[in-house]
């Protein structure tokens, strides 16, 4: 296991949600003294274990941010994201001033999120997956086909994606039922029908698109930062054994469509300037369209925890493909982006066992069992396991950030 | 070429938007004698030649339809829209009651189609396309598979499908412009990149869901009629030269992407009553929850024009899988419908070359044109060629109904 980031000051009482991090998320009073009204889902902001109010906090941006979704604060575009945060920047700053060093400051705008109850933070127009790390990518050629060369021959010409279903995103904490569907042994004359009994998930970075583009332009990759608000972290549920028979020709459908978990808090892309770094050198000449966006890769250190264990610690720095490059590739044949696109990364994995980000690699196609702290073993996920997905990355102020956590647990399959 | 129907009556001065069929859209007047506000977009029912206005012939129903998507009306449930359907008929009835027999009522709330605009008729919330037709897989497997079985091992077990995008689903009458990409052709050593060649159409039914459903429910065959309200025609536009390279492993991508176009006019299922078929024999059992639904065969008749010249004519009635299948198999794994979910059938072909519901099986890959009655030849769309789907079904009163037309032209690539 290699050793997991270091929060910069180990006593950090904001536990990397502090004054350079600032995630948005929509949020409702859920306490027993909620004031009438004060039920409705507005746009809050994350500090250390507060929610910032924003509306009350902000008059001028009232209209942007008293909104169920953070659809209207994803379309305004990045001139009203950067003066927005400037705001909440200042309010925070201004409230922290009044405090003794460290501590939480205290204000009747800043809510603990004991007392408010997280909502999905934005409506998802499209969602598309990618498959953008190239130890992950190598390991599934392995495993679903292991009499050729792991990696396909188009992998290294485009970032390989397919796209997902919009309707079945839900945020953290979301329970997930485990789907039925069908799987066909290969030696089987028929396939059978049940509960899968390999389910998965795949922990990635999704992406979310604020200012859209005309259907019939392309957007090129040097402006991922006119378009991609911020980033949250996913958690792509996935059935090993529908995915296969269900997948020639057309991809994977019902293997991956019955839910995709994100985080209640989207990080905006301006708190990871401190976070980019190169993408890994091309092993392979790229189209001019791909040229672009390979300073866009992000050093955040993924961690996959099952039932209290950290299992994994995916690598994101190490993605072959960047967000810029993924963006340039969904729109180069004209498609539009809309506000509320997400598309993610696809499993981030490592070069090392510990380091994958999908239990089909961590137990080798589930002939290898992992073990936990309490001695239970897993290949897949067992009904009532809960997947917790966090994830750290540099701050600006020389810190850690850390950003929302997406966290869900399996429950039983339906009768019908 | 197979033998076109004919309309019941070769004079039905109403073109197959007579009494018992009834279609809704979404119409803003266009005129130059608009009076000022009369401009939003609001629902409409075709009768004829004419628009009912009907937010204002059915105050009643005046909040559902006074809106600027069918969404509203979607989502109301199967009551309300026999209720919205059988008032719409008393109007149009008592109107027609006052005008010579088979003559075309005139009415101030029916408004000439010359004088409105049509819009999009629901906002697309996830796009799903099947590949439902035998014919079609199997034509498409010889092409792109030559050296193997042409129908892969699962297809006769499930409806093979996967998610579109839905940004990109524009109404009649939208330009399609003609999508870049890469493509690399099998003795290439690296792909190239340019504006498509190989640009097709799929010529295919889809299915506009109005009820959604939970997560982690499914959905059974035989509520089809409790779910989907209606059905368009759909083009969904592909670019044949860009998909074999993208496809392994993950599917269509980029080549189906860039437009998918539908028509304008939405037919309620309950106007198909009379148009109901059995599906083909099944020629392999199916698993228990595909077994009910195949008594929602459609017997609709579609007919591709290209530039002017009928070049095929799809028989629905014969596809393989039917809608009430597709939704089941869609909601088997506990994905939850929406309202404006909307999925497709997947190209429609017949067992001829003249009932093939694309081009790429029209000119057998490219390498045999087809002849245009001008005299000009095709194997695939040049730019400023014109593609207009249009399709009949028997209507409950014994005569024939015409589903909306959905047309598009192709403009040149983007230049950027």
């Amino acid at each position: 296991m290699t050793a997991p980031r270091q929060l910069a000051e180990p006593s950090d009482p904001l536990q990397g949600f502090g004054i350079d991090h600032l995630p948005y998320g929509i949020f409702a009073d859920s306490g027993p003294g909620s004031a009438d009204g004060a039920d409705v889902p507005r746009v809050g902001v994350r500090y250390g274990d507060r929610v910032l109010d924003t509306p009350a906090a902000l008059p001028r941006w009232r209209e942007l941010l008293l909104q169920p979704t953070l659809n209207a604060l994803l379309a305004a575009g990045p001139d009203t994201w950067a003066a927005v945060r400037a705001d909440v920047t200042e309010v925070l700053a201004s409230t922290a001033r009044t405090e003794p060093a460290g501590a939480q400051p205290d204000s009747p705008l800043l809510l603990p999120l004991s007392q408010v109850t997280l909502r999905m933070p934005f409506e998802v127009a499209d969602y598309v997956d990618f498959y953008a790390s190239e130890h992950h990518a190598t390991n599934l050629g392995r495993l679903f086909r292991p009499d050729s060369a792991p990696l396909l021959p188009n992998w290294k010409h485009l970032p390989i994606g397919y796209h997902g279903r919009a309707g079945t995103v839900v945020p953290s904490g979301t329970p997930i039922r485990r789907p039925r569907g069908q799987s066909k042994a290969p030696d089987a004359d028929a396939p059978s029908f049940g509960p899968s009994r390999r389910l998965d998930i795949e922990a990635e970075i999704g992406f979310v698109v604020g200012v859209g583009s005309e259907q019939g332009t392309s957007v090129p990759a040097t402006d991922l930062a006119e378009h991609v608000f911020g980033v949250c972290l996913v958690n792509d549920w996935s059935a090993r054994d529908l995915q296969p028979w269900e997948q020639p020709p057309l991809g994977p459908f019902l293997a991956k469509s019955f839910a995709t978990s994100i985080s209640a808090w989207i990080t905006p892309l301006a708190a990871l300037a401190a976070a980019r770094v190169p993408a890994p050198a091309r092993t392979v000449p790229v189209l001019e369209y791909l040229a672009d966006g390979g300073d866009w890769g992000l050093d955040i250190a993924i961690e996959v925890d099952l039932n209290g264990t950290v299992v994994s610690r995916p690598p994101f720095a190490g993605m072959y493909w960047t967000a810029a490059q993924m963006m340039a590739h969904l729109t180069i044949n004209g498609a539009s982006l809309r506000t509320g696109d997400l598309f993610a990364s696809g499993t981030v994995s490592g070069p090392t066992p510990d380091t994958v980000g999908s239990f089909i690699e961590l137990s080798q196609g589930g002939r290898h069992p992992i073990t936990l702290a309490d001695g239970a073993t897993r290949t897949f996920l067992q009904d009532g396991d809960t997947v917790t997905l966090t994830a750290t990355a540099p701050s600006t102020g020389g810190g850690t950030l850390r950003l929302g956590e997406v966290t869900g647990t399996v429950l039983p399959s339906a009768s019908r």
